[in-house]
């Protein structure tokens, strides 16, 4: 079993009669439903309201991959709480952006760029093209799908050259996207997923669906980093190879690294 | 002529009577002059105890490449600052991080990941050899070199996969270390250069001078990317393609994207 | 199960008395024992002097991962073999290279350099570094692993940056190597991994086992690129949006693409 | 001065009406007239049918960045030609790919995959964006342009991943395309470039034509990577640490390795 947490910001769901069209019991109860129904994942969800934001180190030490949409209040995730995303993706475990989470904190943290982009609400037609046939996050899918209404993202993205591209999006309105990106941070694996805005019934989309599903597995912790931030002094007795200290030392024996 | 800023964190060598020895006027100003050597480098130098840290925005928006050194004092560099660097960076501004700026603010900013090795300073030696013969940062170097004394840094390196390695390491007391490594961030340049450990005369070596040459080449800026941060609304009568509306709006006309 | 087909060139077991010593039984034997180990992984084994070196496209076809052990008669390998073995991993067969694989027809095609390193046969020690330690090649094993006689490769190695470089050796002789490196081709996985000289029980180590284990899971399809050399025309007619033709035209209609 | 040599395979503009009436004197005097405008830059041509295809060890000697155009004639491309291309490229000549060369030998070659994609010829729109704003090939350019009639090429693209994307292209037809990406190979760099279909008059664009402008001097050599090919035997008497022979040993003190 794939143990995911499905995060969910839940704030245009209470505020817009417009997105609680869409998702009435809110977004990340549409995203845990598309996920349960494979019988390898098994999903808690977790909102910005609660404590910790849901977010505690022990869910976290029990998450095997985390999807994360937010959009209007990035600014209210708290930094510990991003900081302990950061050391768990790290040491191992896999993380899905949605759509506007382009700009939340932790994948601006994990990225280190500026995570900008092109963006336009029309309810144009989107076509997504699966660029990399062979990859797991592609599996099932044909060589394209199409979403009938979505806000458009446009191209540059403001990221690190991805490892992968899965999808390119083709616009309606003549702009394109990298729309399924993947990189590595220490053990993590992260995938950024462009569709999914709250005005849109994306997250019943059938294609959409697969390729969450699809995502959790290849994101689901392939080994571990245990404790990531350290960074152990080696003593001179224990090096590999027998050393005789030679020239000036800085710390005293035993004393720690500056961070 | 490219415009260098060296930074220096300048701590240790006022507090500590064995980097004296070694850097007596600085390691910043040691690192500048090895620098200035080349006639098509212009080279200026900060250090933390400035104001801003000596990195104003207009000291920034005149420099093309940054060089940093930092230890003891990470923490005390201003969180603007660094943002302030990083959107440089995003930018085209060239960065070089040495030795332990591997625990700066601003790399691991840019990283995005833990940026620990494992080290031990027993002055053992360190032998790096050139992995990628044609890459600029090599220009003029042999098959390796070699530094006699050096601070051991192991892995792994939490840092992404590089786009380029340039150097590996070989330490006599049995480990290995990735000691020249490129990444792009944004339209900006950044290496990593592993030797520069303040007890050691490194930055007085031929070698590393030459290395570090290359490296403000190499990462001078070859474009721009102008306001990075922003993330442009595309109206729908601007849009490429001729649109027509449709579905519902979460923004207002002319409102600001969520950040 | 993953099934394997390990291939050995299986001359100089035939030929050189220092090596029919250490693998009797030639080392394809060896490997494939090491592998059965296993429980998820079936093995076959194919070598040089079978018809069709024993890579039928049947045997292909069934075959999730390939191993390849050659060194004194890669150029007695048949150029269709070569590219079929090509074709399947486009469409999504892993492969792993061993040692002196990295001369061979198919590993110089897949990569498209010339898989050039420094060599050195004088038993030295070497001790593997892992790079990457949530890396899935790596799960179970330490920090490093120490391989007490080996042949020395040493870089620079003649190969494209790799995908993912897991492991990084340091050898007594005081040269260092990238000896676990990945990449993607097509659908296909393919990994090379350093050791394995035939004149020392390499494939014997329990870590060298543990390796390609992993490694094979690793690289098992996770999906597939159908009919990866194709070059399909879309007529206009067909495309995804409607067009109406445009200018002059070289092909008639139906005609195929020039290769 | 970077020296550049322009290869044209130079066959529809001899066979075809249609192409002649867009290239009375070939697409590689085009081509060449449009790299001319730089005063950096100097030009020569090259042709399949001139002996050794025009490119003989001096000519290739004497290169610093070819440009390859070729479509209905690949397979006349001798392969001694293309191996003697190969290794000048990992030596640190750049070479730039257009158009149909996607199917070219040395493409091909150089990057061990199906190099097909889909297409169409229907004189649609393209609008290229600029996926990377900093980068050295997309100086100048604004954010995108539009070829008012093109051939479409559409994903997936059956390469290796790139180092960097700096084109995607948009189709009228409802396609994408990775139209600009870069790879290195040895020391050489590598650019395809997918506009250049030789009905249409793309090679006189302004912006096609600047983009090959700044495509040569990116590509033009940072560096040499001499004698790529060669995999020297390093004796233990010039091992960097001093070693003494243990166990066996396959060749003879003296004997190359095996290729």
């Amino acid at each position: 079993m794939i143990r995911v947490t499905v995060w969910g910001e839940n704030v245009h769901e209470q505020k817009s009669e417009k997105v609680r069209k869409v998702y009435p019991e809110g977004m990340h109860t549409v995203i845990a439903a598309g996920l349960a129904e494979d019988p390898e994942i098994k999903v808690r969800t977790a909102t910005l309201q609660q404590p910790e934001h849901g977010l505690s180190a022990e869910v976290l030490a029990g998450t095997d991959v985390l999807t994360w949409w937010g959009h209007c209040a990035h600014k209210q995730v708290e930094d510990a709480v991003v900081e302990r995303i950061q050391e768990r993706v790290l040491g191992g475990m896999g993380i899905i952006l949605l759509h506007s989470a382009h700009f939340s904190k932790i994948f601006k943290r994990l990225m280190g760029t500026s995570c900008a982009l092109k963006w336009r609400e029309a309810g144009e037609k989107e076509r997504l093209w699966v660029t990399n046939p062979g990859h797991a996050i592609a599996r099932g899918l044909g060589e394209c799908f199409v979403l009938p209404n979505t806000e458009m993202y446009g191209e540059p993205f403001g990221v690190p050259t991805p490892d992968d591209v899965v999808f390119i999006s083709w616009f309606e309105g003549g702009e394109v996207f990298r729309s399924g990106c993947t990189w590595r941070r220490g053990a993590g694996k992260v995938f950024y997923f462009r569709p999914g805005h709250e005005t849109y019934p994306i997250f019943f989309d059938q294609n959409v669906k697969l390729v969450l599903k699809n995502a959790v597995k290849w994101a689901a912790p392939e080994g571990a980093w245990t404790k990531p931030l350290e960074a152990p002094n080696v003593p001179i007795e224990q090096a590999p190879e027998k050393l005789v200290q030679k020239g000036e030392k800085l710390h005293a024996p035993g004393q720690k690294g500056f961070k």
